[in-house]
């Protein structure tokens, strides 16, 4: 024991004092080493939640969390090295097309990957029904084909910030998730510690994302950003929208065939947008002087997805798994799409199969929805609106019930706006 | 489950929402049967004392933590039963002269004690110097000596309020014990379910006290008092000074022979003063027409400590333990006392071995310290200020640094204004 109580750090932050550097690595240490308890760290990160963190709690938080675990040296990989980190939202298969398009224009991309819990995916998930492909690679591994191919999509090892792992299995069952601090120190720790040279963080914003309102989502992207510069990580953060889906498909297989069809120069308009945007800040944050755009169009990019399954073990020309039922769900009303609630939809997936209620279970590598009408979409009577995927068919109903509001349909030939797709781009001062 | 998770109350209380009965009785009864989480709980707790809580939030709280467990039934001891509770101060050996007083004028007292934590002393620990007295009667026990004494002083048994002690247990170690309303909640739920049909509250203002300011303790007293009365039991609160250490006797031991000084017709001025302010409550509550003043003058009180004493196993004749070592600090100056701080001769009488520093510690009953001059008294150059007692001699170096500027003294001839012992009479309207 260093003299430092975990009575008496809760009871600073309680009385919102500022925790100092020393309070802060001796309470992870020892909360990490189990010598401070969980109802002690549980309090404490309620205080948090409610009283905040300043700058400099979070910067030490943050390196606390670091220091937790190992730091992963990417200097052998011979390529700039950048990474993008997205805080999750419905239908948002980005780093599929995205890590293979950068890898094509130059960079190494060492994107670590998380599963999904609730009702946004998990790249992880998405990936594991290519058949034959798999999450886990050796640090050696992971060098050697960022070296080779110039990117890699695959779990974190356990040694990465081992501290965040712990507390975020708190954090989930003591409603202390909601904290911007603990939120930015646990995503740039782990990125941190995954050894990147920079990093480009998509922020969402809307009924789909984690944050709901635009000022929230900019504290967070500015505490990020701030965060990687502290650690020598070159940072950018786009907010971006999530008030609807990304795209056409919402589930794992689903969003896989549609990356790939965004990698073959077609797919939907927005997640090619979004692709590009991230692709444009990667690439200029790793000094590469190439427009994604014509790398995306000359057909490398494909090449380097093709690469990228296939050294971990997957058949990018094995068929992807279809789902053994459909449902289809048709519009009531003619008119315009003039929103598509991104929730309900994320939900709907979640509940069909596509994502986990608990952090033991499978998913659905089948199940999820395809939306048939978006936002500026014009719709007739009896034109399909969803396209329901499941293994299990009593799972229609529960899904069907949350998009019984998910669309709203103006009159016919209303002009219907939408907000841009990129709101905001933070970078380091 | 009735459906409630334990993470959506945490959440409805962190977002300041006002909890339901239900949720209420849901979370109490969850977390005693172990289906909440120490860590829920805590997360909990912290966001309760942050965020407060409204009247019939702290009423349901306390109803459920009183339904955790059983309550006694004293209708059959043939006097109306009244009780005094403390929320602890330094020499607050009151309810040891009070108890025998007011069976003395005809109620019956059914005093459930505690033991010692931190700076404060705990009843039990006192009445244990006595040889041969024990803290344990079984509620047949109890019942028989209330009819026949009027008086007994005990530990509360496990299965009263079972919640509240799992909780206190918890708010000890997460730095969530000073919450009025889990104060409150707790000191009711125990009293309420010791069965006495009146109350009265001693709540204590000062630097030794709980509570520093007196609009806390005023607040803490008048939710203590519609409480009581929600629940069917005649409460009034009395908020006290405890800026300075009542009587002379801070300890175990001394505080027992201080306390037989008062039965005798003698004893410390506000001591005094205290346990007869105390005691016209408690008996005006239990609707006897005595003056408790002529009472303890006819040396009635007196009579009803010896058989209370005897009836738990203790011989009120026997010696009391005395100390091992002693040592005095005398003044270095001549002058008048014009402040002797509470929370500094607590602690220092805590140090020298009177009180524990871990429930599982035990206290030794010769220590303490016996307060030579107290504010008001002149004093002069090496005349002594304080006696220091204890069978640990190695334990003075760090009392002597407690009590290093323990006491002000001003010039000679200074006029020295105490405020008043009882501040405030809060009674049910």
């Amino acid at each position: 024991m260093t003299g430092f109580a975990a009575v008496d750090v809760i009871i600073a932050k309680r009385d919102r004092r500022e925790l100092t550097g020393e309070q802060i690595r001796w309470v992870i240490d020892a909360y990490t080493a189990g010598d401070v308890a969980e109802e002690q760290m549980s309090a404490l990160l309620m205080a948090i939640l409610l009283n905040g963190m300043t700058a400099a709690e979070i910067a030490n938080w943050t390196t606390a969390m670091l220091h937790s675990g190992i730091r992963l040296d990417l200097t052998g990989v011979g390529r700039p090295t950048v990474d993008k980190h997205s805080t999750g939202g419905v239908g948002d298969k980005i780093s599929l097309p995205l890590a293979p398009l950068v890898a094509a224009c130059g960079a190494a991309v060492p994107q670590l990957s998380g599963r999904g819990l609730g009702h946004t995916g998990g790249t992880l998930d998405k990936m594991e029904s290519i058949p034959g492909w798999r999450a886990r690679l050796s640090p050696q591994e992971m060098t050697a084909q960022l070296a080779a191919v110039g990117a890699v999509i695959c779990a974190a090892s356990d040694d990465l910030a081992p501290a965040d792992r712990k507390l975020y299995a708190l954090r989930d069952v003591t409603g202390t998730v909601e904290s911007i601090p603990m939120i930015a120190a646990s995503i740039m720790s782990k990125k941190i510690a995954e050894g990147t040279e920079s990093l480009v963080l998509d922020v969402k914003v809307g009924s789909g994302a984690f944050m709901k309102r635009a000022e929230h989502a900019a504290e967070l992207a500015r505490t990020m950003v701030e965060l990687g510069a502290r650690e020598g990580v070159r940072t950018t953060a786009l907010l971006t929208d999530m008030s609807t889906p990304l795209g056409v498909a919402v589930g794992n297989a689903i969003e896989v065939a549609e990356s790939v069809e965004v990698l073959a120069g077609g797919g939907p308009a927005d997640v090619v947008e979004l692709t590009l945007a991230l692709a444009r800040e990667m690439v200029a944050l790793a000094g590469l002087d190439v427009d994604p755009a014509d790398v995306l169009a000359s057909g490398r990019a494909m090449d380097s997805w093709r690469a990228m399954v296939a050294a971990q073990g997957g058949d990018p020309d094995a068929p992807l798994p279809t789902p053994r039922f459909r449902e289809i769900v048709v519009a009531q009303t003619t008119g315009v799409v003039s929103a598509l609630d991104a929730l309900a939809v994320g939900t709907a997936a979640w509940r069909l199969g596509a994502g986990r209620a608990r952090r033991e279970h499978d998913v659905q590598q089948a199940a999820g929805i395809l939306c048939r009408a978006k936002p500026g979409d014009p719709i007739r009577v009896g034109q399909p609106l969803f396209e329901l995927h499941t293994d299990t068919p009593e799972l229609f109903q529960g899904a069907l019930a949350d998009l019984a509001d998910a669309v709203t349909i103006a009159s016919p030939g209303t002009v219907v706006r939408r907000s841009p797709l990129v709101m905001e781009i933070i970078r380091a001062v």
